[in-house]
């Protein structure tokens, strides 16, 4: 059992807080056995569980290997406030899934880790086919941003990506763009029976890049009825995808 | 100007953080220029201004009274990461509104302020007429409420009273009462065309009370696509009060 927050392992384990290392490595955390189910029932890989000592694995992750720890090395490697007492390192996924898509998701510049992470549970809830990445956006493997999709990351195809290139082999295929925006837009209940629908949603503050504006087939708006200036991005996001599902 | 955080104006800000003295004063504290600005131009009472020395003061609040601090103590009593140099002391104004109410949500042991705080937001953008907290929600006054709800507290009436009441009251008025529900609910898209609707959204976890169900005309739900489990409570708010304004 390792004991020591400064174990080899334990520095390693720690390093993939950050964004970087978990690129070099390929691997990124996840807490608790809630994501842990979601990513096994999805046949992500798991390379190992870190679990502290009296902890019961699960039946479907015993041929995992394990390293047992001391509660304060998984204080350590948790970025949760009150750990479960199992975290474990999973393989990236990079499949880039290319299937009958009708509905797939563009996220512009998005900052903030909830945000995305809420996005991408109300796209797997929403049947959205899958969600694109530009590269301006918070990084998937953010915990803050795994915690908020409960699992969902591990339900559909979420890739990062040059929108421009997206959206121009989404349009040769076939597909309408709409975007959203604030001037020169239309309300988006005009917006109906559409097959093949990408929606560019923007970055918290500034909307949508201007460029990408420029180049989507329809600018789209969520009416403010009241004195709020603006809706929420997820909440926004969730009202448009569930309206282009109908 | 205050510099000591021993000093007893001080003590009695910092208490406004906890909600037994908000009621107590029947006053609570907003942060930075934005939320002040909307509380000014809704005519809520601001009973005085706490500011650090050199910031600049927006000639609509000259008015009102103002404590000058150091930085420290600003610090001291703000609740945000990066305080922006000017907090206000807010009076509460629980003027029970009734008008010609068309649409009103009853939050039925909200849990999180974040959730809350987006929802009353939403709210408004939506243009729905009141907003009305079970007992089990979380304070309004709590500061990540306010925050989240960027202002929008001010623009429309919210209450706190017991449900129960709060249905049958709205139901001899004509209204129809919807709740979220997983079981023995229709798909929402099937309510259409209502006057007079009022829609309880449940707790994060537990859902609507079964006892609100059993009075509520009707129990509809979101239909879920993808294999999430559910939506955020606040995302099916938004889909939900988007849909009744159609």
């Amino acid at each position: 059992m390792i004991t020591s927050i400064k174990n080899e392992k334990v520095k390693n384990w720690k390093k993939l807080h950050r964004r970087k290392e978990r690129l070099k490595t390929n691997t990124f955390l996840i807490d608790g056995i809630h994501l842990i189910q979601e990513a096994l029932n999805s046949n992500w890989v798991i390379q190992e569980l870190i679990v502290v000592e009296g902890y019961e694995i699960p039946n479907d992750a015993k041929d995992i290997p394990v390293e047992y720890v001391s509660e304060n090395v998984l204080k350590e490697i948790s970025q949760t406030q009150t750990p479960q007492g199992i975290i474990a390192v999973v393989e990236m996924n990079n499949t880039n899934v290319q299937g009958a898509n009708e509905l797939v998701i563009l996220l512009d510049s998005l900052q903030d880790p909830g945000n995305m992470g809420t996005i991408i549970r109300t796209a797997d809830a929403a049947g959205v086919d899958a969600v694109i990445l530009g590269e301006g956006c918070v990084d998937l493997y953010n915990d803050k941003v795994i915690r908020a999709t409960q699992g969902s990351l591990f339900h559909i195809p979420i890739y990062t990506a040059t929108l421009e290139q997206e959206i121009h082999k989404l349009q040769t295929q076939g597909f309408t763009i709409l975007a959203t925006a604030l001037h020169d837009a239309v309300d988006y209940t005009e917006v109906r029976n559409q097959n093949k629908v990408g929606l560019i949603l923007g970055n918290e503050g500034a909307g949508v890049t201007s460029s990408l504006l420029d180049i989507a087939n329809q600018r789209i708006n969520i009416p403010i009825y009241g004195k709020a200036e603006s809706l929420n991005v997820g909440i926004a996001a969730g009202i448009l995808m569930y309206h282009l599902k109908k």
